[in-house]
């Protein structure tokens, strides 16, 4: 195995791709992201990184309120779009159908598999981004989506991404049973 | 489309599965994780989060330094053993081979097709995680896994993890071309 230096600005193989949502200048906005995770387990807590001139920031911080949608395979193009143009130039409003729960400016994706609604619990502000971190309020998930009461992802059909290639890639065969693959080694 | 309400601790899907090291107790420790991302573009940042718990979160917070290594599908085994049991009982320095750059408590993994080095830029401190925030230092890449300079996901051959159902699953086929399969939905 040889070991070769490269450029430290790395992305993580591979990203999750979701659409996040928010209320900004009065309308619904959705943008494409990669970086986003999980960040906390009780209460459920969500964190997704925006470059700092995003439209949707804009409308996070004014609502204090977001949406985290997983598009499926069927909406690539569409997922894709919103990432290539802003809502400051085009109206991304009407490229789903959309419902709220209890949450007024969380707009979610119909089409999407698995929708959640997040309130806003503190910005981490970074030299390029800032990070929104969010309670999950709400999640909806498609009823042919679930297996025994969770997203089965096998049914969801979401998409990963990969830089610098820019790459979106399917979601593979399973490779193993997780807190279980490794007890063999426990002995 | 008829969405149900589910659980609100919902997850990523899917996340991705790497292996997070830190110098605690004065040896190597690795732990597996899906809960991590890029936060922050110019200088590259990650975060990762950790339940309070972690014994590994002892040793970020002491040396202020960490790894993060991606796990390939032949060391699926090894890295679910990572997650399943804590370096508090056993020892998890001589599962990998080691391998350091110029951070002296960031012990990367040889075995592993891609590994970077972080310096802590920031913790923060949530209901039951931690979230560490780190700048990468240094990244490392096996030569047989790049293509063009960069890592290549095909090569790497990485693996991601669902819950609550806790199944890893491999990268399957190319789905589309990021920043660009929604082109024509510009016009």
């Amino acid at each position: 195995m040889a070991k070769t230096k490269i450029d430290r600005n790395v992305s993580i193989y591979p990203m999750p791709v979701v659409l996040a949502g928010a209320m900004t200048g009065g309308k619904p906005n959705f943008l494409a992201i990669g970086w986003i995770t999980r960040v906390n387990y009780q209460p459920p807590m969500v964190a997704i990184s925006l470059s700092k001139d995003h439209f949707t920031s804009m409308g996070i911080r004014e609502h204090k309120e977001f949406s985290v949608n997983f598009p499926s395979l069927d909406l690539l193009p569409q997922t894709d779009y919103c990432g290539l143009v802003s809502g400051r130039d085009r109206d991304k409003s009407r490229i789903f159908t959309l419902f709220h729960g209890d949450l007024q400016h969380a707009p979610m994706i119909q089409e999407c598999p698995l929708a959640f609604s997040c309130t806003l619990v503190n910005i981490v502000e970074l030299p390029s981004n800032d990070l929104f971190i969010g309670e999950i309020a709400e999640a909806y998930a498609e009823e042919t989506c679930l297996t025994r009461g969770a997203p089965d992802i096998a049914k969801m059909a979401p998409f990963t991404l990969t830089m610098p290639d820019n790459v979106y890639w399917k979601i593979g065969g399973q490779a193993g049973k997780a807190w279980d693959a490794g007890r063999a080694l426990t002995k």
